[in-house]
């Protein structure tokens, strides 16, 4: 699994790691639903992820884009905008899970978080 | 849901963010075979996390005692040690789904992460 933050909102650690973890949390719930056995193993494998970050908005719907070509499951993130941001701002793509080829890829040549 | 990292261990941002994100998939995992019904209500009602910091492993555990006697689910995150700490390291405690007025009187006098 590989969540990836926006950089261009300069969001704090605290609110980083949350929009992180609601990607993961929505991934993992479609996930258990789609391929319950699939998901199962994932988690008893140390529930892999990785947080990374690109810039803008843009990069993150081409990594969607990307993504979708290789029927890799993705989730938005958008926020509630109740702090730093203002509401329905998609903060983080969440990707995964998959195989680690298949998410490398798509996000192997982007800088961790 | 309150996600709480053990600051003596300098993680990175990306580092912290995935111990968030974590613990906010077990405890949701957790949620969902408990309680379908509240864990549905949550999820609808934005998923409602917040990342706090606490300087040690002990105040942690002090969390973990404090959470355990008001009946608030919480589970622990160790890592695997792959890369930033030892094996095992217990990083993050994690609580809830809970009423905000529970978890505030455990947690509601801690920085933000």
């Amino acid at each position: 699994m590989v969540l990836v933050l926006r950089g261009e909102l300069r969001l704090t650690a605290g609110k980083s790691a949350v929009q992180v973890a609601h990607a993961a949390v929505m991934l993992s719930l479609a996930a258990e639903h789609r391929d319950p056995v699939g998901f199962g193993a994932w988690t008893r494998q140390g529930q892999k992820k990785i947080a990374l970050v690109v810039p803008t908005l843009t990069d993150l719907e081409g990594l969607e884009r990307l993504a979708r070509g290789r029927r890799i499951p993705t989730v938005w993130v958008e926020d509630a905008g109740l702090t730093e941001v203002a509401p329905g701002t998609r903060t983080c793509l969440g990707l995964g899970p998959a195989p680690a080829v298949e998410l490398d890829a798509v996000t192997g040549q982007l800088p961790l978080l």
